[in-house]
């Protein structure tokens, strides 16, 4: 009988539940908004319930690996405890995987949210067939994930990959981290909303400040995006800062790792067209290493997902800045994958 | 016959080599000038002819595992060339390994100096028995070298690990590497003169001023230090600086790798006491990662070498940055364990 597994993105707005067999066929998906003010026991509920209704489903045609569930904040490795997870407010310190193989009696693979993106791009995205590979998300938060030998790679406590909170402005704007100046200030959704409201504050926010007052349209970093396509400076220069300061963090992470392949996903990942060229100039110009492995400059911008795929295989010591192919399933199909893979191995 | 192994330092001005036996014992070491006005050609025979003596010398009793020579650079692991070197002009692009293995009719493993410390550290100084360790050098520029596993991680094409040009100042001082704001322009040897003559320059330089006028003393990073120690606060106001830049990157690495320990050696780690305390401050506001692992905090600054090797062991997850214990014999140790490494796991 063939395996498929469960993959669970618990993310602070949205509950996603699906089956995914070993070849990374879905096999269904259920979403769900995260109930968060009803508390954890529902939220937990809400998604055990959704993890049995699935298993019942598929296991008379499937053994059941077992369940991988993403999680936006810390996870302490050798507890199943979060420790930080600003996102599910409440939740800190809170046995979550105890809680939940209590409650299934299967076996389940917790991971931070960003790790597990890394790993489903790893599997089945940008980075497929890719030993080594560095995996940004730029979502509410910056999120990053580190794959070495085909494994994440945890560090002495399960917190390695924490890009997002990397310094690219010494004295510059506040995080939640305690830190001044993170990328995540930067490149965010957050950030570019914040940014945006700063230039209109100013007095220079061009047609953002139209946007601002149309009570039709979301103020987000998607319209705001959409007014830099339409080519208002002010809204292009907020993706300017986007392209440096994630061109900053990049060269950082290039120098320090000399990986083959380094993926950008998250929502703000479909502004790449505003931010990318920017994050270019600048990781050519930061980066040593990435300027002595660097594709051709015509290939870097457009070498990115939908070409890979046809293309022949990057040439093995070129330094590969790409985008996300799965979009906002990477971290569903990378759950799955994890306890596919411990299976693999055991 | 109990094996022994030659390490080589092949620095910008001092060329060491060394005979090691397996369990880390010097057997000899032999010291000259690098005479890197004579050419390649005349350095790598002054070298290879060491090495000869030394080998004749050793081999009734021992036999030779191999030749380990660091080299400040960067190395192409595929073909042995070095890349970049801007302290040994005119061998970039030369192919070092081939010529010394044609020379010594034995098979010689060649690694960037930063990466040869980090390796000599873990071996028989600070870095002792742990198995993850990051190792910066503070030296004429800054290196850094990465061991994962106990193994130095190379990455893609053996460019891992370098720290030294991790950005702290986005709009900073420019550096060779075509950055600027390089870590390595605030916390090498060169850096603490510069900032120093900086200082004196805006008329801020306090005892420096007539320190850069004494004919008789060197005005160099540890003339500068023996101010600091003395109280001067415009050489303390450079050692902050150095701190600073320190911290900045020592955030953003243990963010990124979650590692145990992380040794910093080099010329300038003798200045401690003058950059540890603000280097502490920047990395315990700056990264989640380290606030969540740090020893207690009148530990952090004395947790350093000396108490290591007397205390018990520092407790498994916590986060130690300390001092190298090995001074400048750091990288010729590490540059002789690599042979002796490949033949244990050969």
């Amino acid at each position: 009988m063939s395996l498929f597994a469960i993959g669970v993105d618990l993310g602070g707005t949205n509950l996603r539940i699906s089956a995914v067999d070993s070849e990374g066929t879905l096999l269904e998906k259920i979403t769900t908004g995260t109930q968060v003010s009803k508390g954890r026991d529902f939220v937990i509920g809400e998604m055990t319930d959704a993890i049995k209704t699935l298993n019942s489903k598929f296991s008379s045609q499937y053994e059941l690996a077992g369940v991988g569930i993403g999680v936006p904040g810390i996870i302490d490795k050798r507890t199943g405890m979060l420790r930080e997870s600003p996102n599910l407010p409440g939740w800190d310190n809170y046995p979550v995987l105890d809680e939940i193989e209590d409650r299934l009696h299967s076996p389940v693979i917790l991971e931070n949210d960003a790790n597990a993106a890394a790993v489903g791009e790893n599997w089945l995205g940008a980075g497929r067939g890719i030993q080594d590979m560095g995996m940004i998300t730029l979502g509410t938060g910056v999120g990053g994930g580190l794959i070495l030998d085909g494994s994440v790679v945890h560090g002495m406590s399960g917190m390695a990959g924490e890009l997002g909170h990397i310094t690219v402005e010494p004295e510059g704007h506040p995080c939640n981290c305690g830190n001044v100046g993170c990328v995540e200030q930067y490149a965010s959704a957050t950030a570019v909303v914040r940014m945006a409201k700063e230039a209109i504050d100013l007095g220079a926010g061009g047609e953002m400040e139209r946007l601002a007052h149309n009570r039709d349209v979301e103020f987000s970093a998607k319209s705001i995006f959409n007014l830099a396509l339409q080519g208002d400076p002010a809204a292009k220069l907020v993706f300017e800062k986007v392209g440096r300061a994630l061109g900053i963090m990049m060269a950082d992470i290039i120098n320090a790792f000399n990986l083959h392949m380094y993926v950008i996903g998250g929502g703000v990942s479909n502004a790449w067209e505003a931010f990318a060229p920017r994050m270019f100039h600048e990781v050519r110009r930061r980066s040593m290493v990435y300027a002595a492995t660097a594709p051709p400059t015509d290939r870097e911008l457009h070498g990115a997902s939908a070409k890979l795929s046809h293309d022949p295989p990057p040439r093995m010591l070129q330094t590969i800045i790409t985008r996300a192919v799965l979009g906002s399933d990477a971290g569903l199909y990378g759950a799955a994958r994890l306890p596919l893979m411990r299976n693999e191995t055991a």
